[in-house]
């Protein structure tokens, strides 16, 4: 059996519970080599031998025993650097850093091939939850419709805090960040930012298709208010962070990432906390519903543990369906049913609404439920991200198409 | 690309449904060259042309161009036969007969070795829920430590009529019949042979050790009361028939199939109807959980479809925990906290419990609750399966073990 000697990036939360989940790991046949670091002297978490810590990335990418590479680093740039670099000599490479590869995916395909070498990275998307491994190697084939889900565990949390315990928003925030799930600056979380990644990479590997995350209207929590709460509760309904990708007929798919208005029937409606939740649906199985524990240092370590023991065995992605024959076009030409609410902005006038359901309008807030295409809402970005502003998806809105998601309306 | 040419064996509920998935699958590049049915002129709810429908098997097994048997019938001793043959023949095979792979595994997989052919079985166990291939392929480390779920629908559809639509029992059965959920003889279902032969093959995939379906606890809901029930709703529970199997310890595990009071926190709860539900706990990242159809035509047909896919790209089961220096031993030797409800047989007399926490005797009914040790509940299988009791675990009751499921009792 082959044994895997690892070089390791980066020693923060995800590093540490590395080093703790080989350890644990009596069968894995797996070892830290070498660690390199940005600042050697920084006090760890996790006890390491200091002597296999260093500084400079040579130290492992010349190491003739290392034959595999991990790397743990916030840093994106930093980050392409060792991938692309690992790459090209040949050293298979696991990476958690799904910024980098939401931008790079197209390119690091290629480097793979071109040196027959393997990126694993299921990490990436939903931690310990194994999606990316599932949508390519059991939901290979034509009959997957839908991908859906709540991928970022710090917003959840957040929205959880205001929906099941009438937290303030703000408290929330500041609650994410004391527990350390969120970051400091939490926009990248709060803003959809990092499901917009994970969304990309997941459409990936669940249709074959890459579309670079600038093409994909992204919308956050962050001018989350009272109103909009409210508004939620009284239709029964808790707002939730959702990406989804959705084949709206054999041609096309479409895919986004905005609160949506989630009623209990819906199994997203139970993800709470922390947790992440996705639905695969399927033309004929139906929905499958995968739940975990989407962020944290252990279950984010556990799951670069099982592209571990994937590399022991010999294991790469093939991004099968990229060759299939007939593969769905991205589209933002969708119509969506839409909740708008607004101050000052004057939503009704500004946007293309092609019908108004609803008008409200008081002395303190106004809003708007109407139908508009995606790709306006893209257009439009700027207007949407005016602070008195803040919109929702209404789902299972897809007229003349050949699927739909289900009946349910808001 | 390799093409996959198939021999069925099989054309009822989910041979059909195969047949349909195939034809939706435009990647596929798979195609069922011929069909092998008991009777050749019984009519079909599937459009085949009839000249590739045959009666002798061995059409099937001297057809060079096969490349891959898949073999959905009902009848054990038969299934084995096409498995074994095809086996020997070198042809890689796809089954879902869960009864003829719990008995079989230990001489299936020593034929797959000495004849260097793949058996792929992911649908026999929870439909088109990716249970086993998960386990092999993701959760394939030392973390791992228990896997719990419902895993037969017929006998959950049942329990949701009860529960959640206070339907009698044997209306909730003569409906799950009605709908074609339960058989004829829906004792296979209610009985817990179906949970416990999938939990057999979940076990050797999850720990890498097989135990015969004869030396497991097995229990199913045909004795299930008025009293049961309102008994777990006066404790807000809802009874659920539960499979499992659980690490008491690094070098110990258990396993049984026992109808279970389940809280409303946990996973399981939500699980009604046909639906099947998995958790996978683990040491790292505590615990996941995969939901969705796990019975049917078109769900168990589509699972079969990702078995023939994973084919086409050369997948077979490694069986890697098999081969771990460091496997855990199956114990019986583990105190269980169970409810038994009994009429005439005495319970409290009969059976060897370590300490009885609650006693009820009234002039209808009695119950006892305590603590006994599992192969206490093997040895006396017979006094259980007396008509006029009825026993059902509380979960989570582990004493003196290192890992605790959880802290609730109920």
């Amino acid at each position: 059996m082959v044994s895997i000697k690892i070089g390791l990036f980066g020693l923060g939360t995800v590093g540490c519970g590395i080093v703790d989940v080989i350890a644990k790991a009596r069968n894995a046949n797996a070892e830290i080599k070498r660690i390199c670091v940005r600042d050697k002297n920084k006090q760890r978490k996790t006890a390491v031998a200091p002597e296999i810590i260093t500084d400079s990335k040579d130290d492992i990418f010349n190491d003739a025993e290392i034959n595999l590479i991990v790397e743990v680093i916030d840093d994106p740039n930093a980050s392409y650097e060792i991938v692309t670099e690992a790459l090209r000599k040949r050293i298979p490479v696991v990476s958690g850093n799904k910024t980098m590869l939401a931008r790079h995916l197209p390119e690091l395909i290629k480097l793979q091939q071109e040196y027959s070498t393997a990126l694993l990275y299921d990490a990436s998307a939903c931690g310990s939850i194994p999606v990316i491994r599932n949508l390519e190697e059991y939901y290979d084939n034509d009959l997957l419709l839908e991908v859906k889900g709540i991928l970022n565990g710090s917003s959840n949390y957040i929205l959880s805090q205001v929906f099941d315990h009438n937290e303030s928003y703000n408290n929330a925030l500041k609650r994410a960040q004391d527990y350390g799930y969120a970051e400091s600056d939490p926009s990248f979380d709060i803003d959809g930012y990092d499901s917009l990644f994970k969304l990309v990479i997941i459409t990936v590997h669940a249709l074959g298709v890459y579309v670079s995350p600038d093409d994909v209207f992204t919308y956050g929590i962050s001018h989350i208010s009272d109103y909009d709460i409210n508004y939620a509760k009284e239709k029964n309904r808790k707002l939730k962070l959702v990406a989804q990708v959705i084949k709206i007929n054999d041609d096309n798919f479409c895919m986004f990432v905005m609160p949506e208005f989630v009623a209990p029937s819906r199994y997203i409606y139970s993800v709470d906390d922390e947790y992440n939740g996705i639905v695969i649906r399927g033309e004929c199985y139906d929905r499958q519903f995968m739940f975990g524990k989407g962020a944290g240092s252990l279950p984010t370590a556990s799951s670069i543990l099982s592209d571990i023991m994937a590399r022991l065995h010999g294991y790469k992605y093939e991004y099968k369906k990229m060759n299939y024959a007939a593969r769905p076009s991205y589209t933002t030409d969708i119509k969506l049913k839409v909740y708008i609410r607004y101050q000052h902005t004057n939503i009704p006038e500004l946007l293309p609404f092609i019908k108004i359901h609803e008008r409200y309008n008081s002395e303190k807030t106004n809003y708007v439920v109407g139908d508009i295409i995606l790709s306006d809402l893209l257009r439009f970005s700027d207007i949407l991200n005016a602070d008195d502003v803040f919109i929702a998806n209404i789902p299972n809105f897809f007229e003349d198409t050949e699927y739909k998601s289900s009946n349910e309306t808001i």
